[in-house]
């Protein structure tokens, strides 16, 4: 945990939610509540749950079972106070002599039966998500977060370097996907999030899960992958391979697609909203008839989560904010054939864009 | 997938919304859509919802971008419709024209901010949590499910088995753990679930997270391990370990742990509630002076999640019933020094009382 980094997002949070009129903020375990205290709580049935009121020093609801995990995380030194069930008590009823009004925050992530739990229990107050305030806070990423995803970029960069080395012909998705997760923890990640994997007519589907198809000559290969370091900040980054030789035509489309991602790139800090920027490489690649094939948004922010605030896409009218992190990541699928994609993390800075990968954006032949 | 089970569930579950006057079921991804459709689908934040309603038959709402994924997981079969929405489209408006109206059971882990918005759009629902209809589901095991956990349970033992081969003095549980991950998948798991290595002193902590402390000389370590198998059932399984020599006074309180434990095995199917069952170890442990060091509950209920339904534990009045699938864990911690814990996975059925793991439950001396 990085001590100065959590006060300040507490004192932070306590602020936005007097400016917000939310006289209580319920964090359960998952991203935000290791955002706001360094705490990585497993996510049990069992009600772990961070307490925020603008006017009460914080408190941390834990099973007693948990306690010394609690503590190991150093959250006592954030001078948040510990309060613990054991299994013969109700958490919830721990709160009850507590009159709680006005307009309570639950945690975005938090499970429908312990929020259905605390509008019971809370039954005169008006529930909203807590991603108002959370959002708000996560998606300006201090220069520390910067640092950890400029780390994360580097380290699903050199996965990204090996793949050439370890593609076999005639082993399934499956079986690569595996060997790239075992890549993914060798290049410094603490878990693998995800390892997309999509062979031939399986790129077409943006978000396939590798399975039995074995991988052929002359196939493309969609690669898509990210992981969590050990400070908690995750990296995404999409590259296309070629095993052999692949349609002209591909090729050409290609092109279109590094050209369409890197004008989408050219034009942070020149637009303005994210819907505006997905906009971008859409009209692009409209221009050049791949238009219906691009089927998703641009982009989504990362950090803490692989898919946070902002998100790039049609609708979203928020401003691109100095400290916002997010991927850019257009592509095309053409069912029955094939599909492309190619993706980087770009963070908006005051001294100007950092790209976290430096990975080359060329098709890479096997 | 299962599709004469899924059916089954499916059929079952209408039935049970009707006896409980529950008019609509929104199940979101996670094990209760795995378990009704055999669709393991991303916990994205776009929705992906499972509407069941008495009276229409059952529709699937997913992301345009995930609608290949669905249909791979065969759904159609199931005679459930497809509902896609793009990234344009609000997919809570979509259920607007809809009138819900009665009584909505959300899935017990559906996200904060769907519950919210399913609140909001239909606000002249009561809404609860659906645990009532899938505990009642999930808990009762079928003989196929049951041989499932079987499997599960022979993989675990397997892991088990080689673990006294790859413990080496001086390396940090943190890597102990690794290698035993690997061990998870290599016997048979899809996933690692957990992987709790705890040595010397930690063995007092019940849900040590393994970190930089190294293996010793003469420590304890308590190993408590848990995958998922191919078709989505959990395993799980405690065995201690002594590295060298340990205390004689350990050797003594681990035999009576063992003895409790065995205790509480053959009172299944002779006490009849879950609290009844937690309360025998309790008491053999009370009289053999170790009751103030068993500080959790006797055990949980397995299946396609490590932790559900039913609980065994103070408190809980269920009566245990033929296909409950359940772990029977005591355990003794005793802080600065050292604890223990031994479970295995029992499943009541109509013939008698299976036991799912058949490792030795006698110290293992590395």
């Amino acid at each position: 945990m990085n001590l100065h980094e959590c006060k300040n997002r507490l004192e932070k949070s306590i602020k936005l939610m007097s400016e917000m009129n939310i006289s209580t903020l319920l964090i359960t375990p998952g991203p935000n509540l290791r955002y706001l205290t360094g705490y990585k709580a497993k996510n049990l049935e069992r009600l772990t749950c961070l307490v925020l009121k603008v006017d009460e020093s914080p408190r941390l609801i834990v099973p007693e079972l948990e306690k010394l995990a609690a503590l190991e995380s150093g959250i006592e030194s954030l001078e948040i106070k510990i309060y613990t069930w054991n299994e013969k008590e109700n958490p919830y009823e721990k709160l009850q002599n507590r009159k709680t009004s006005g307009v309570v925050a639950v945690d975005s992530q938090m499970n429908a039966s312990k929020v259905l739990e605390f509008q019971h229990l809370l039954n005169k107050a008006k529930f909203v998500d807590a991603k108002s305030v959370m959002e708000e806070l996560r998606s300006i990423k201090s220069q520390w977060e910067i640092e950890q995803l400029v780390i994360a970029g580097k380290y699903i960069d050199s996965v990204h370097n090996k793949i050439k080395d370890i593609v076999v012909i005639g082993e399934t998705e499956k079986q690569l996907a595996k060997k790239i997760s075992n890549l993914i923890l060798e290049q410094g990640h603490e878990t693998v999030d995800f390892a997309i994997i999509a062979a031939g007519k399986n790129s077409a589907s943006p978000h396939h899960e590798p399975g039995e198809n074995t991988i052929k000559e002359n196939d493309v290969l969609l690669v898509d992958v990210g992981g969590t370091t050990p400070t908690g900040y995750c990296s995404d980054s999409t590259r296309m391979y070629v095993v052999g030789k692949c349609e002209k035509q591909f090729e050409d489309f290609y092109e279109i697609l590094k050209n369409a991602q890197q004008t989408v790139i050219d034009s942070i800090g020149v637009v303005q909203t994210c819907e505006e920027l997905d906009q971008i490489g859409r009209e692009y690649l409209d221009k050049n008839k791949l238009g219906q094939f691009f089927i998703h948004r641009t982009g989504h922010g990362i950090g803490m989560e692989t898919h946070e605030e902002p998100y790039i896409v049609q609708g979203n009218r928020k401003t691109i904010q100095s400290g916002n992190a997010f991927s850019i990541e257009p592509g095309f699928y053409i069912e029955n054939k094939y599909g492309a994609r190619i993706e980087d993390i770009l963070i908006r800075t005051t001294n100007g864009i950092i790209n976290c990968n430096a990975q080359t954006k060329n098709l890479v032949y096997i």
